[in-house]
């Protein structure tokens, strides 16, 4: 096992988080894809007793887990490269405000359509077609609800990004010129935008432009093109469950 | 205005947080009182406008929202005294990790009761005999079901006091030896305890009683006895509440 070890799903954002940090950082690692259908490997359930949910850190033989605090731990450890949170305490509180903000608002959304799934509030996954998506990628709302609760949705998302928009301004990243945490909050998100729109039938760039133009530029960093999914994969993956659930 | 102020409620366990954090750090500052039922002061709408909720703390002027980041702030800004983080950064990430699993696992059951109130998910606040109630504190499954749906989130409760128990072991504090991070985001729901022990009718001692332990020598800190609410009148106030929905 080599010093770094991150466990991870190649669809999971929060893992793609992790993987930034770690490109940003140049930071060696070994990539573990887990099964996260019910065969999770024993490292993963003895490094994350308390979730059982990748992604978990694996740094020394000890475990980090909650991608933002692995994202802020990667920043700790590896501080003389890439610099992820900004040094001044008004600057970084802000940073974490608005990570934290991606995780209560653009996440919590999907939480809601629990009810479709087994209820249980500690059921985290579902298994689909013999593949398993984090819950809250399977759940989200704008394509598993159809109609009026499509409707509602979508205005809730837009009126997220609309917030998003504007604490990003004419910013080139969210902390100013420097590529940081809110970007790796929030960036793993970018390439599932092509699967709202398609099944919601919006379009964000007209709801948040600036938004849109600060993914592609994220997207030219070689730390963020290579965490995130192919967005057509992603909707394919969706498609076979919108069916499923008989919504298409 | 000082230099300091603290937006917040009396009742709300996440402004007490604030208010350990800063008497921790002996800063000085203008304490606040919101009428958070619905005449919210312009001050907390425009320093908060994301949430508009309390608490927030105005440090010359520029306001920091979110209590696990305000806290994590007030140690960034007054380093000197009383560290509230450790220093070591897989320290911080533990810490980090267990306020966190208290803002995801000792608050959010509450709020499955949604379906009580108003259903909005921007609905964070509810109305209730001229007191208005963070919204986690009136929807608590524990005062708030009864039957087996009190007796399941009772199970769960219970299942969270232990992994709580299990991490606190018999150190002193949750981080060791200095009072810190995760004590400040779980001690103001001690003076719940009394509440839901009464209207679930069960022993908190009995499941956890080294977190009961905990709690008391928290209690002998001057910063956590000033803070926290008198658990008989919460428990009064919650009683008034159940009366009229029903369940007393």
């Amino acid at each position: 096992m080599k010093p770094v070890v991150l466990l991870d799903f190649w669809a999971s954002p929060f893992g793609q988080r992790c993987r930034i940090a770690l490109a940003e950082k140049g930071v060696e690692y070994e990539y573990r894809e887990e099964n996260i259908m019910g065969n999770k490997s024993p490292l993963l359930l003895e490094s994350n007793p308390v979730y059982k949910k990748i992604p978990v850190l694996i740094h020394d033989g000890k475990p980090v887990c909650e991608s933002l605090i692995i994202v802020q731990y990667i920043d700790e450890v590896w501080p003389d490269r890439a610099p992820l949170l900004p040094a001044d305490p008004y600057a970084r509180a802000q940073a974490r405000f608005w990570a934290d903000f991606v995780d209560k608002k653009v996440r919590p959304p999907y939480a809601d359509a629990s009810h479709v799934f087994d209820s249980s509030p500690l059921r985290i996954t579902t298994v689909f077609d013999g593949i398993d998506f984090p819950f809250h990628e399977c759940a989200t709302k704008l394509w598993q609800l159809n109609g009026d609760a499509q409707a509602a949705a979508k205005e809730e998302f837009i009126e997220i990004l609309k917030l998003l928009e504007g604490e990003l301004g004419d910013k080139k990243y969210f902390s100013g010129d420097a590529f940081g945490f809110v970007d790796i909050a929030l960036v793993p998100f970018v390439c599932r935008f092509y699967t709202y729109e398609t099944c919601a039938g919006f379009s964000i760039e007209a709801a948040a432009p600036k938004v849109v133009s600060w993914g592609k530029r994220c997207m030219e960093r070689e730390s963020v093109a290579n965490a995130l999914s192919d967005p057509h994969k992603i909707y394919e993956a969706v498609k076979v469950y919108r069916k499923r659930i008989g919504i298409e």
